[in-house]
């Protein structure tokens, strides 16, 4: 039976974070149950930094972005030696199960923990959409919108200018963030991992819009870690009669308070994934699959490859 | 076979139609298909106002809420007479088929004009989210975040006073604005045509929420149309410690730039419907189920009643 | 020599309050001035309901609207039986000097406690703008822009049909928040207390922009306490051919993350009215004056009239 | 007699433009003269691409980022061959004066024009406020706040983890978007070029933040072109127990909708640069200083240095 019940997020925060927290610790406590709040993520089981969690301790925070409770990288927790201090703080604090908001590598982290003994649920958190087991992730939608704000304000600026902004956005292995938001704000082309950057062609494609089409400016959305903006917007201007500008809007993607959209799903998943321990599912991944929450083994997860949205990337192209 | 389509937006307005006209547009010539913008809904049919779109007419046009062609309320197109004249309009121009984007009133329209032969595809197109036939209508997520924003900013106020701020939004016969505002913003209580509005019974629950409670501060979210917002702030005065303030939102819900999801939502509606009517689909309205994009016979639609969401209105008040 | 200093918010919150706090806080501190937080205005004082304030009790406060010290009206405050007890609460903490951020009622408190031997300072908080003695209050450029980010929204929806909008904005007896929202948003009308509300002459008017020049759409943005906002709508609808509606803002212009004009603002006057005390001014309140920070007395700032702008008035309405 | 005004906007472009724009133009026609819209700043004076602009030109772009008259930079503009163009231009326009908006390489441009005997109106439009003659440019408030709501995701993010996030803003040799967003967002150090950039300095200071402060997280706020901010922030991860992390913020800081103080500013100096020139002014620049608008001749501007606010550097590092 379970008792107590701690939480903690891991990995890189995303907005919504805090919303989980908070509807995590009011569906517990209204059924009876304790709930300890684990600081720093993984790090704070290893230093047993852990504190309980009263109904008023996330009084407004559904507002907030980041997570209260701090998040941490801890990438030797692959160690047996370091999972044994987090049993430790299990065992002191009598904490019967856990769940864990992050990316995979918070899946991971909670897995081996299960195979521990230690009842986990994770819930998908990170803004770059990208965790198997689910369609949605809690910060997509928040950084979705902060990133067409800012492409929104290039827009303006571009086409006072003849100018092609290339503006990298977030999204480490998934195009989902550059896709979107190129949809969105109407870009004029959009490369991800999934398309693969070809740099001949992405020029090419540039000087039929500056020479045939006549496009008086030009947004190109790009994932990271596929080129350097900059070195490409250079080239951009050597090659086309546009004034090449990068940017990339980096870690304020990260920031921000939640949109709708992120709260209601943060909240929906935190409730979900305390009745889920409750109805005895552990090593189990909370995800969101056409519109309904669901739960399946982390195990399973894995195996859930993201299919390439091609209808979306062609109907970006097609309305150019 | 199609040659000509007309697009029209109709009723009350909503974030996104114009990104679904852009999308239409663009979609439709890109297939070698005309396209006739109609202004101001179904009165332009009757009054001939007419005007082919290029696909330069809508560019920019996917930041900005409104409709760039305009929209009216047609009561009389219920008549006959009424509905020759918008098929004079079709024969003038040469129109073959039409998608009309509104609410379920701009659905009768085009079913009417389907009997009469008329190619129609509609497209839902509301803030209230209140269209069958679909989870999810144009303009809804963009409402709701508006609503969050202005209800975010009460928080602030009635925190540093004992208030409670009585918030009346959107919502002519559903509750979805109110429930899903109420649960983004942690509102104490979440009043809907769903829940049926009870004087008494509200009275008690902020009675109890003041003095068992002991809250600082609450928020009292309503749909329009249940009673008067001033008054019931005004009753709270009298009946608990709590200052009672109310805010009707009003029509800035219906205003203001796409998200992100609205702008996703109407490009791939606006899309689908071309599709749709170039596979002989006729009579057909546009939805968004379970996260696909789907077409139905209108008349099915409006036998798709939409269900209470009785686990979000039981989720809403275990937070609290 | 003044070694404690205490700090509190009067009279209706306004966004930047809580910079004003900060600054104030670590200001007096980082000069070793010990500084005591009194909770909900002079209702702290009468119930010595004060704490000891810590550097970090105010980090991360100067992003959110309201005052984290709470805010109280207290009207029983000119009665000298009250005003002994916040003599008493002064005395009991060994309270030297207070700085009191709020409206001009708050003023007035101020001054019968400084006539009653405690120094105080005055900082003008209230999103009206309507202090006397100062060109500039804590909190009137958030409203401001909250009012325009709304209006801009109505316009979009405006033009989608041929409306009129009337909105309702706050400004006690002060018409600047109108005013400058109508002069910010393009509005056709602007009514405030300055120009008076003369019902035949603004529909009149109002039949001008339509019949004559022909406006698609218009905005009329007038002051509180006025009219009616619904009536006059309604009159519009039957007057002229414009579809008349009304909103009323209401509270959401008092909360929200001050922009970074309030935040500077309520930061210098926070410093400002510390060094001030320091300087040895006392029953003075601290302006904002030609782009300069002042201090005067607080009956001389009872005598500043502000002037009304009237080339302001003139340049809103040649450019409708 | 002035019969025919020129408007154009040249250089960098920035929020409040179209603002300006739209005041000259029905001030002008208000006051019986027509008006000139020239594209692409002064490139379009040499290539006589210029337009009459009505009222309904300037409809609905008091919202909007950018110029809507486009803007180039023409370096070559201070060859006579060059600037003979331009007058030509002017007499076949039959054009008697021009209002410039823009930065001071667009004032050198109107100077030397003047001298050639156009008369000549510049109004300061650039984010970076750096324009002499004035103490505030058009388009400066905008961009301020587009950085303030970038830093405080930033610090959202930051907070959740152990970080110091170096942020770097633009201002080409004028620190005070740095400077102002530094203190409105509580960061923890700023450098611009009026406060110089010590690599050793800025170490040691974030060092004593980390080890003796104990601060949990830090914003570094640093003008464009003093340093590679991300060398900036390699260096903080290896010398303190923060993590380091840049962002560039880049053109976003161009674009967005003007904020109210843009837009009041911008329709003010606008409608006094007509009327100056009405006056008989030429060859002089518009200011706002000490809250009033003035003009001075664009040669006095050269000689007013700005000030640097050493009181706004103290109070910055006194709060931290």
């Amino acid at each position: 039976m379970i008792k107590t019940i701690a939480v903690l997020t891991s990995g890189g925060d995303s907005p919504g974070m805090n919303a989980a927290i908070r509807s995590i610790t009011r569906s517990a406590i209204a059924r009876g149950i304790k709930v300890m709040g684990v600081r720093d993520g993984f790090l704070g089981l290893i230093n047993n930094d852990v504190f309980e969690m009263e109904r008023s301790d996330v009084s407004g925070i559904i507002v907030r972005g980041g997570t209260m409770l701090g998040s941490a990288r801890v990438p030797g927790f692959t160690e047996r030696a370091v999972q044994d201090l987090a049993i430790d703080t299990f065992k002191k604090n009598q904490i019967d199960a856990m769940i864990v908001i992050g990316g995979d590598g918070s899946y991971r982290g909670a897995l081996a923990l299960s195979k521990l003994g230690i009842k986990c649920m994770t819930i998908p958190g990170t803004i770059d959409n990208d965790i198997p087991g689910t369609e949605e992730t809690i910060g997509f939608d928040t950084a979705l919108n902060t990133a067409i704000e800012a492409i929104d304000k290039l827009r303006d600026t571009s086409s006072s200018h003849h100018r092609c902004s290339v503006v990298e956005v977030m999204g480490n292995r998934c195009g989902d963030l550059a896709l979107y938001a190129g949809i969105s704000t109407g870009a004029e082309l959009v490369i991800t991992p999934e398309t693969g950057y070809d740099y001949e062609w992405t020029i090419k494609r540039l000087q039929e819009l500056d020479q045939i089409r006549k496009k008086s400016h030009a947004i190109v959305v790009i994932s990271e870690k596929l080129t350097d903006a900059e070195d490409l917007a250079k080239s951009i201007s050597r090659k086309t009669s546009f004034a090449g500008r990068s940017t990339v809007l980096g870690y304020i993607q990260r920031g921000g308070s939640p949109t709708a959209k992120d709260r209601i799903l943060a909240t929906r998943m935190g409730d979900f994934a305390v009745t889920s321990l409750l109805d005895g599912k552990h090593a189990h991944a909370v995800g969101m699959i056409e519109g309904q929450l669901v739960s399946m083994s982390i195990e399973d997860t894995f195996k859930h490859k993201k299919k390439v949205k091609q209808d979306m990337f062609d109907l970006q192209k097609r309305l150019v």
